[in-house]
């Protein structure tokens, strides 16, 4: 065991989602949400940018074997309601609130955190919960 | 329907794993990755900051009930394993690469993209596969 600290992390580069219905997923990213679609493989994944970093949403029976590829990814696949929370400025959440319930989408649960920072939920179509929240949540 | 455009999006606030035993969550994402703890709930969440992002590792048979809390946050829980994936430069890749086993992480595979960029892939102790890249793998 060595005692060196840690090497440095610059931040989050990907985030996970699952969903077994990618057209689905796409509609509600890429075409409600707006995200710019990165990369697409049919029946396995659609990766989308958010920001600097990428949220991914994977196929979890098509995550969970190996694929036959040169490259191999490590398996992985989960199931049930993953978690994301997008960060979006006090003005924005204010147009997330009344464009998603324009979209169809309804808006699940609003919360003002202690420290005064604004939350609202919504579900993607494969039911994750997704969360819009001003960053000033996390401040520090 | 509207047909407004999306409202901004800043990227990510909040990439969610799941974990059950929280003790050994915080073992690895604070302790030897040497993240910053920021918020502990027993028997329910860790969160670590991940630069300017969090990240939330949750217990999900605490997650899928709604807290009895003033504040109720929408029910989510995944199992199986998920993915996330750390941003780091390629000289903290590197160092990345030998710290993790002199900590006894074995790496479970080593990938060099096709723009060069690299990966490396671990398991954290609730089986998620947690990779590191250069960001430069979503260069855009």
């Amino acid at each position: 065991m060595t005692t060196d600290p840690a090497p440095p992390i610059l931040g989050t580069l990907e985030s996970a989602l699952y969903a077994d219905d990618l057209a689905a997923a796409e509609d509600f990213y890429g075409g409600v949400l707006g995200l710019k679609r990165i990369q697409r493989q049919e029946g396995r994944h659609v990766f989308f940018a958010s920001g600097a970093s990428m949220l991914l949403i994977f196929v979890p029976a098509a995550t969970r074997v190996a694929a036959a590829a040169a490259i191999r990814v490590p398996v992985h696949g989960a199931s049930g309601p993953g978690h994301y929370c997008f960060s979006v400025e006090p003005e924005a959440l204010d147009r997330w609130r009344t464009y998603l319930p324009g979209k169809g989408i309804e808006i699940e649960a609003e919360i003002t955190w202690p420290n005064g920072a604004r939350s609202i939920y919504v579900r993607d179509p494969a039911g994750n919960s997704v969360e819009f929240a001003e960053p000033g949540l996390w401040a520090r």
